[in-house]
């Protein structure tokens, strides 16, 4: 197998401490995962993700399949190696992007015609090619190729992109297993602790059957419940690496989101990882985690911090704000991230007001900063609680 | 006095190593200053500054006064505290960008009516009223309020020009010197080791008479050596703590620069640094050091940067070029950077074809790390040619 995962302690609201173990890093879970789009964490330097604490980043598929190419990538040793990110990571499937920013989708059950927002380009994506690519790029974990159902969508038609998703999740899985040890660090990765020194388990290490790729499945199902629980089911008997809920958080009430989550999580097998795709706002991710969500992922914390939005211990407060132009205090008095360390809200507002690039890094820092310290939170009751 | 300025060592060509030291730092001398137009070295967290070993950096008096305002700064504790710069600063008199980039100027012997390039508000600066904002926004450096001659320029307009800024030099002084003690930090800044423990000579530190800020004036007299000579005794018979070569490099050819540079460094007072301000390119600021000059200032380096020009040991390399696409080398082989020890060439391409803002933050270290490198060795062989 291609990942170790090891429940620490549970909760009784079905909360877990776990330990993911990845080739590229052993991640404390429930675990945060940063989005690196573009193969960047826009506007933080890999060395400040790693003092933040981050264990594993997103890459996203589409974008780097366009800029620079996946082939590009697979001969400079992976995308580990092109971005100079020693720890985990995750690649999405491409689906999303292509569904969401792409031009002119023609969808049939083979796959996924588009044209590039970048320049117009066509191009075809099916389940066997989003493996390839994402293979090629060699995160730690690739997820398979779905289709992410839109909010709202009526019954026939959650239904019917079920079908799709579901045919589509056994062609990635089918495809994935026949290539997965094409990986290009296939025989150099060497598992390292925390402090850089390598280790090698008995079970793991470079050559070692345990050194490759993992695959999850997606649960997709839209609003429907019995959708929800069939995607599931046909899923876990496929026997994925690990599992994820996707299609939620695109636009849908929250009780509906919570609905949702509570229905498939029990349906998910207890020993392997569970990834909540694209959630959410800081009390979302923690509700979230202490229901047994494993993983997630969020553009928000670095999206909202370009736009000058800041999570902080008393709420979000929009940094451009007037009254914040002689404000002496940290972003968040409560944090003790490297920005409040040292910066003013007044600092932020000027950087803000007068277009400074330092303005995306140093709220992208406070706000990644502050998600990573929830889930650090989180874990640390995980632990009393069990 | 303000600051204090000691000859560690001097070479046959007039080159100096010193040690400049002002109420935030002491800098060792020659010195290269990254500029920090509003408070910002573009794109650079300031702890990345410290440890690229950057001493004093600039701030821009015309753009700070106009955003977020000198009085705002000055009730904030001085551009140090607002930007959280513990180190030296030098801000420039505002003159520069006021003749550069502003619209619809009008100068008289009074000074100069202006509209802001931001909101086209009208602003009058007189040589008074430049002090006041640099004494408000409290850098340890001051710069008199000049013309900056325009190149090129008649014998007729270099002389008008220069008794203006000559005119200008005398009321800068005057009104520095009656109120330079307003500054915000008068009674409370100590001078720091480079480990950040106070250290109070016996003729420095808080209330001492020392710590205050200091004042250069600015030879002008465009390319004309005796307007130059003119320019630099008068200014020395006003007894400046400093001394600035401006209105060069503005557009005439790099050996006229030279000889103006020639002309003026033996007539200014060997005890006193000397300030060569916006100059140049690499090989520049090592010739200039070498010749005697004691401290520089460009945009070169951090503007280039955002262009994607990287200044290395094999050459200017323009990182956007498609050759870089999957060169796995680091920016400079022979750089020990941040940015050279772990990122490559393609990386850095990637990121700015993707238009992303790490792109300028990671270029931009690599080219002061090159910049303050230069400075390093000159100041080391400056030592041993001694």
């Amino acid at each position: 197998m291609a990942l170790e995962f090891n429940i620490l302690a549970a909760s009784e609201a079905g909360g877990r401490r776990g330990e993911l173990r990845l080739p590229h890093r052993t991640v404390q879970t429930p675990v945060f995962m940063p989005v690196g789009t573009l193969g960047t964490v826009k506007a933080v330097p890999q060395d400040v993700l790693e003092t933040l604490g981050a264990e594993i980043i997103l890459g996203n598929t589409y974008h780097l399949y366009l800029r620079p190419g996946h082939e590009a990538i697979r001969r400079m040793g992976g995308l580990h190696k092109f971005i100079s990110w020693p720890r985990a990571m995750l690649t999405d499937s491409g689906g999303f992007q292509v569904f969401s920013l792409s031009q002119l989708r023609k969808v049939t059950d083979e796959g996924v015609r588009f044209r590039s927002h970048l320049d117009g380009s066509s191009h075809f994506f099916t389940p066997e090619h989003s493996m390839d690519v994402q293979i090629a790029l060699g995160a730690d974990i690739a997820m398979a190729f779905d289709e992410c159902t839109e909010y709202p969508a009526d019954r026939a038609r959650a239904q019917e992109s079920l079908r799709l998703t579901m045919a589509w999740a056994r062609r990635s899985l089918d495809h994935f297993r026949a290539h997965r040890d094409e990986v290009v660090w296939r025989d150099e990765v060497v598992w390292h602790d925390d402090l850089g020194a390598p280790q090698v388990p008995s079970t793991w290490g470079p050559g070692n059957e345990s050194s490759t790729q993992s695959l999850f499945g997606i649960v997709q199902g839209g609003t429907y419940k019995d959708l929800r629980r069939e995607s599931a089911e046909r899923l876990v008997e496929m026997d994925f690496d690990g599992y994820a809920i996707g299609g939620l958080s695109v636009g849908e009430p929250r009780a509906l989101t919570l609905e949702m989550i509570a229905e498939v999580l029990p349906l998910l097998p207890a020993d392997k990882p569970r990834y909540l795709m694209g959630v959410g706002y800081p009390d979302e991710i923690e509700q979230y985690a202490r229901m047994g969500v494993d993983m997630m992922d969020c553009v928000l914390p670095t999206r909202a911090a370009r736009h000058g939005l800041l999570f902080t211990s008393e709420g979000r407060i929009n940094i451009k704000g007037k009254k914040y132009a002689e404000d002496q205090g940290p972003p968040d008095p409560a944090c003790n991230c490297m920005v409040c360390g040292r910066y003013t809200r007044a600092y932020l507002r000027h950087l803000m007001q007068a277009g400074e690039s330092l303005s995306g890094t140093l709220n992208t820092i406070h706000n990644l900063a502050y998600y990573l310290g929830i889930m650090e939170r989180v874990r640390r009751n995980l632990h009393t609680e069990a």
